[in-house]
């Protein structure tokens, strides 16, 4: 039973970047949880597209051998909190999976890493940026947490 | 025109305020916008909800005079980035209006001020704390400008 949050390349923006390890500081008492960081594609030109798609799906491929897999993707399923914290209950406590959240660079995931995902998941009907959706995401997990375990949500 | 951001009590978690005022610097320099924070409720209890609620109210209705106004309402209505770019070229591009987000604090807007909304948008299916989903709806209306200025969006 483990969340991992995985994604290409780290939070650039220092104030996400913060909150980011805030959610995760909150989280880590409540359930086993980690960020997996793999090696972004900076520096190519963003006209290199397929390579910088290319280069970061193998890095975020050996992560994704096992486990429940969702992806953040801006066509998939949207859910309410309140259905995250369901999906999250049933898998990690009591089927004792290992959930890992995928989100995607600034240009996005690949179909192969799509296609491994068992679920996908949209956060809004508006896109955000890759950066602030991470947090976003991390915010949700942790409400949904605090859903499962019956806490009031902190304010 | 002119767009302005209002909510009762300052942001208090410092990287969302610092976040909040890193998108209204990206803001001003594309269309003249304020943040109006008024008088929170703090220091009183939870459980005097109504008294909060009414305290919050008064602060706000003084701002909700003139303008276009839109509420952020978790049963609003849910629109993409480009519905929200056409909605502000429309309202304050084409017909010089000013708009007004409204976001509330941590028990959310009154009857009294949703009734003065003109449009109550929701951001997500999922429930965001009240901070977060201020820097949200920066995001987005920072994201519509670039739409509407035909700008590729920042990463």
């Amino acid at each position: 039973m483990e969340l991992v949050f995985l994604w290409p390349g780290k939070t650039r923006n220092q104030h996400l970047r913060a909150l980011q390890e805030e959610y995760l500081a909150k989280l880590k008492p409540l359930i086993p949880t980690k960020i997996i960081e793999t090696p972004g594609a900076r520096g190519l030109d963003e006209k290199l597209k397929k390579v910088i798609i290319e280069k970061e799906t193998q890095g975020l491929e050996k992560y994704l051998k096992d486990g429940y897999i969702i992806c953040l993707y801006d066509k998939g399923k949207e859910i309410d909190s309140e259905g995250l914290a369901r999906m999250i209950e049933d898998k990690a406590l009591f089927s004792g999976q290992k959930i890992i959240f995928v989100v995607g660079g600034f240009l996005g995931l690949s179909p192969g890493v799509l296609e491994k995902a068992h679920l996908k998941i949209s956060l809004s009907r508006m896109t955000f940026s890759h950066e602030l959706a991470r947090v976003v995401l991390l915010e949700q997990v942790y409400r949904a947490m605090n859903i499962i375990k019956g806490y009031a949500y902190p304010k």
